[in-house]
């Protein structure tokens, strides 16, 4: 059964803690979004879990050095699941690795901006991670970018990891992601931006527990 | 002249805003390293900017995607500067670089992790970037990697944007340093981790300004 996670993108912190209130009965992943995370700092996390304790917390680090020293807080804080660039040192992403265990927690490598999604997924499924994100951001899907083929690429590969994919995904998308193998399907926009994000967050929901 | 740049890489609020009183004296430009900002949050720029309205404050987001969006609200709370990744997608190099002009700021472009640092540069010089900063993570640091060779290869482009580095330096590499044509030299654990920070950076400051 494939996970549903929200993209909390909004800055304004009551904003963002309303909109999950609205979506969680539907998902099993609040995602705090990078923005997010810097504009508001730690006290999301806190907040975010201690109103959810029931549903997974991501927060959207995408760490890029001092991997460790960064994440360890944000985990010991309540995230179960933070981010860290596939685009970083090797090491930095060990560092975050590290600190997932040490929690209990689970570490995303993020594969944004990664030439070689190949070798990195399998670097980071050697080393442990958790979750490999197959991701076309927000500015390069405004250029018309979608992730579905890096996804076959990756789930392709077989490794001993969970795939999540996050990139424009809505209703017509959906469905052909979780087919595609991916354990975690992320939707933003397509909740948030809808007249009433609880009704969408549902029906999504039905699409991902129906493919 | 060469600028200083004081790395505040604490975590914790009150911590870094005693360490920046103690140097504020002997630097340019007060930084709030990636950690920080993501601990925190915005009202750390709005108060490092409150109580040191003649620094500038440079905002470590090393902003990844989304780039005018988040870096916007940064710059507004009073970030001189904002950093966005290198190896980000260009949208979102240009998007900051948005963000810094229509604020009046300035945009660095961190090559951190970027393989062709001298294509990087050139592109980030054309879209109008104010600043590269060479960077060595301390990830990489602590495998004994420095950005010495990285400096002399951007400065010796001779791209109209000014060169920060960034990366270990401390009293007996800051002056070759200067003399490589950094127009800003980044310093945090010899200035953090000295007996006294205020001390070593007056010393620091002195040798800058005799380089």
């Amino acid at each position: 059964m494939a996970e549903i996670q929200m993209a909390l993108d909004s800055l304004d912190f009551d904003a963002t803690m309303a909109l999950a209130e609205q979506v969680a009965p539907y998902v099993d992943i609040l995602e705090i979004g990078t923005p997010c995370i810097k504009y508001n700092g730690l006290k999301l996390v806190k907040a975010l879990k201690a109103a959810h304790p029931d549903k997974k917390i991501l927060v959207d680090l995408k760490t890029m050095d001092a991997g460790e020293y960064e994440a360890t807080p944000f985990f010991e804080a309540g995230g179960d699941i933070c981010t860290v660039l596939g685009a970083s040192d090797e090491a930095t992403m060990k560092g975050v690795i590290k600190a997932a265990n040490a929690n209990n927690s689970e570490a995303q490598i993020d594969l944004i901006g990664v030439e070689d999604k190949t070798a990195v997924a399998k670097q980071a499924a050697a080393n442990g991670a958790h979750i490999i994100g197959v991701h076309t951001g927000l500015d390069a899907q405004a250029a018309g970018q979608t992730p579905f083929e890096d996804l076959t690429t990756i789930t392709g590969l077989g490794l001993n990891v969970k795939v999540s994919v996050a990139g424009g995904i809505n209703k017509d998308t959906i469905q052909s992601c979780v087919k595609a193998g991916a354990a975690i399907v992320v939707v933003g926009a397509a909740i948030y931006g809808a007249p009433s994000p609880a009704e969408s967050a549902k029906e999504l929901r039905a699409l991902v527990d129906a493919a």
